[in-house]
C-alpha cells in the first residue's frame, strides 16, 4: 500500500508503476454514472467520489489484494460547478489517502448531459494467492463481513423522504469502507476457498460465486446480519433488503469448515450465515419453517 | 506480447496479470466519445472501436512498452443496435488481435443517449527503460514516424463532402496504426533521449515534450513528411495539417546527434524534422523564408 511504487504518474503518455518482485497486477474498472448510481439532489459531490473510488477498492479487497494505484476518466457537462467537482476529488482523494493510493493518471473529457466516471483501480499480492470466485466446495462455510442492507433501505428513505438525510447517521452509506484490510488478512492466512464482494446483494453475488465454483448453497436467515440504520441504533433493516439490496461493500467468502475464522477481522464483525452444498441452487432455510430456495434479488441500482 | 500473461480475465472481481520479473506495468486510460472522437454518421462502428484501442496502444507505443491486456468500459444508448456493437467489438478485438493483446475485463453500463467508450491498456517494459517526454537535451535531434496530417485533411473532407469516404483510400484515418514495434525497436536500441506520440498534433505535441524537458526547438518546415491521402498518392496534405492536425497516432522522439537513427523502422519511414534547442520556444524554418515562432495549433477534435 505504498504510493512509492508509482515511478511516473501524470504527465506522460502513460503511469509507470513499479510492481514487487514475484507478484501479481490487479486491475478492475467500474462506471458511476449519474442515474444511475448516483443523484446530484441525493449525494453530495464528495460522497460520490468516495463511493466512486470505494467500487474499485472493493473489488481489489475481494481478491485479498493491496491497492497501488487509481486512475480516473471523468466526462463532465459543460455547466457543473467548480465546488461539485472539487467536491468529488475532495471525496476520492480522501478515501485514496486512508489507503496511501496514488491518483495516477486518467481523462477528463466533456460530457453533454450526465456526470460519468469510470474509475481503475490497479492492486497487487504475491503471485498465486489471489482469492478467486471459483474455489469454494461442498461443505464449505459461507461467512459475510459487517451488516447487510443498509445501502438498500437508506436508498429508500431517500427515495420516499423530501427532507435530506444526515450524512453522520448513514455512514456506511455514504461513506462506505471498503474491506481491504479484512480481504489482506483473510488472504494472508489462507482462510477462504473463495471470495466476492457483495456490490449486487447477497443473493445475487452469492450465485456469482456458486455458479463459479459449480457448487449450490444453504443460508440461515437468522444468522444474516441486518443493518442497524438511522439515528436508532435498535433499527434493523428488513430481511429482504439484507439478503437483495446492493452497494453494501461487505465481502462474501467460503472457507473449509475445519479452518477458525475470526468473529472479527480489522475490528469488523464476521459472521457465518451457510454452507455450500452440492447442486447449484440456493435454499434459504429460517428457524421452525420449512426450507425455499432463493432466487437471485437482481439489484439494479435505481431501475428496479 | 503474450497474452499467457492474463492468469484470470473477465468473471471475477478483478482481472489478474503476470508481468515479466524485472518489469514496469504501464498504463494510459482514454476516453472515445460520440460527437467529440466520432461521429456514427462518418465513422462505421468498426472503424470506432479500431481507432479507440489505438488511442491506447499509441500511448504505450510513445513510452516503448509492449501492451499486455486491455480493459474496456463501455456506456451506450438503449437503442443502438446489435450490428452496432458487434462492429465495434470486431474493430477492437481485430486491433487487439494484431498485438496479441487480451481483453481482460471493464464494465458495460446504459447511457441516455450517446455512445462513450473508455479503454484502459496496461502494458509493461524492462525496469528503468520508459522513454519519458523529460529527457530531451538541446542539440538533440527531432525525428517523427510515418507522414502527418493525414487526418485532419481527412476530416476536413468528411465536412466538407456529403459522400461517403471510401475507407480503403484513407487506411490511416481509418485503420491507424500504432507504432508499437518502433517504439519497441528504439527503447531495445537505447536511441530516444525522449518521446511522444503526435494525437494532438505535432506543434502541440512538440510542446508538450519542451515544457516536460525544459528546452526549446526549431522545426524545418521542408522536412516534415506530409501525408498523401485519397486514390491520388500525389496528393500532399497541406502544412497546417502536418503541423497542427491531430489523431495521427506518429511517434515524436528526440536522440541525441550521435545516435545513427535508421530511416525506416519496421516498414516505417522515419524522418529528421529539426533540433532541440536552448530557451522554451519552438519556431519554423523555412527555405528562403525567416524564422518564425510556432504556437501551438490547439487540436481539439471536432469542436475547432
Amino acid at each position: 500500500m505504498s504510493s512509492t511504487r508509482v515511478v511516473a504518474g501524470i504527465g506522460d503518455d502513460c503511469a509507470v508503476l513499479r510492481i514487487p518482485p514475484e507478484h501479481e497486477v490487479l486491475v478492475t474498472t467500474d462506471f458511476s454514472l449519474e442515474g444511475v448510481h448516483f443523484r446530484r439532489e441525493w449525494h453530495p459531490a464528495e460522497v460520490v467520489g468516495h463511493r466512486c473510488l470505494t467500487r474499485g477498492l472493493s473489488d481489489i479487497a475481494a481478491m485479498g489484494g493491496e491497492p497501488v494505484a487509481v486512475f480516473l476518466s471523468l466526462a463532465l457537462p459543460a455547466r457543473i460547478s467548480q465546488s461539485w467537482v472539487d467536491g468529488f476529488f475532495n471525496g476520492l482523494l480522501g478515501l485514496a489517502g486512508n489507503f496511501k493510493v496514488a491518483l495516477a493518471g486518467g481523462d477528463i473529457a466533456q460530457s453533454p448531459q450526465m456526470i460519468l466516471a469510470d474509475i481503475m483501480v490497479l492492486g497487487s499480492l504475491p503471485k498465486g494467492t489471489a482469492i478467486l470466485r471459483s474455489g469454494a466446495k461442498p461443505g464449505d462455510r459461507i461467512y459475510v463481513t459487517g451488516e447487510l442492507g443498509g445501502s438498500a433501505a437508506t436508498l429508500e428513505m431517500l427515495r420516499n423522504t423530501c427532507k435530506k438525510l444526515r450524512e453522520q447517521d448513514f455512514p456506511q452509506y455514504f461513506h462506505p469502507a471498503p474491506r481491504i484490510e479484512v480481504g489482506t488478512y483473510l488472504r494472508q492466512h489462507g482462510l477462504p476457498s473463495a471470495m466476492i464482494d457483495i456490490s449486487d446483494g447477497l443473493s445475487t453475488d452469492l450465485a456469482h460465486l456458486c455458479e463459479e465454483s459449480g457448487v449450490g448453497a444453504e443460508l440461515h436467515a437468522d444468522l444474516i446480519p441486518r443493518a442497524r440504520i438511522g439515528r436508532d441504533p435498535r433499527t434493523q433493516v428488513d430481511l429482504k433488503d439484507a439478503l437483495h439490496g446492493g452497494d453494501d461493500y461487505e465481502l462474501l467468502f467460503t472457507a473449509p469448515a475445519k479452518k477458525r475464522i475470526p468473529p472479527s477481522i480489522a475490528g469488523v464483525p464476521v459472521a457465518c450465515v451457510g454452507v455450500m452444498t452440492r447442486g447449484n441452487r440456493i435454499f434459504l432455510r429460517s428457524d421452525g419453517k420449512s426450507r425455499r430456495q432463493l432466487k437471485p434479488g437482481g439489484w439494479q441500482h435505481f431501475s428496479r
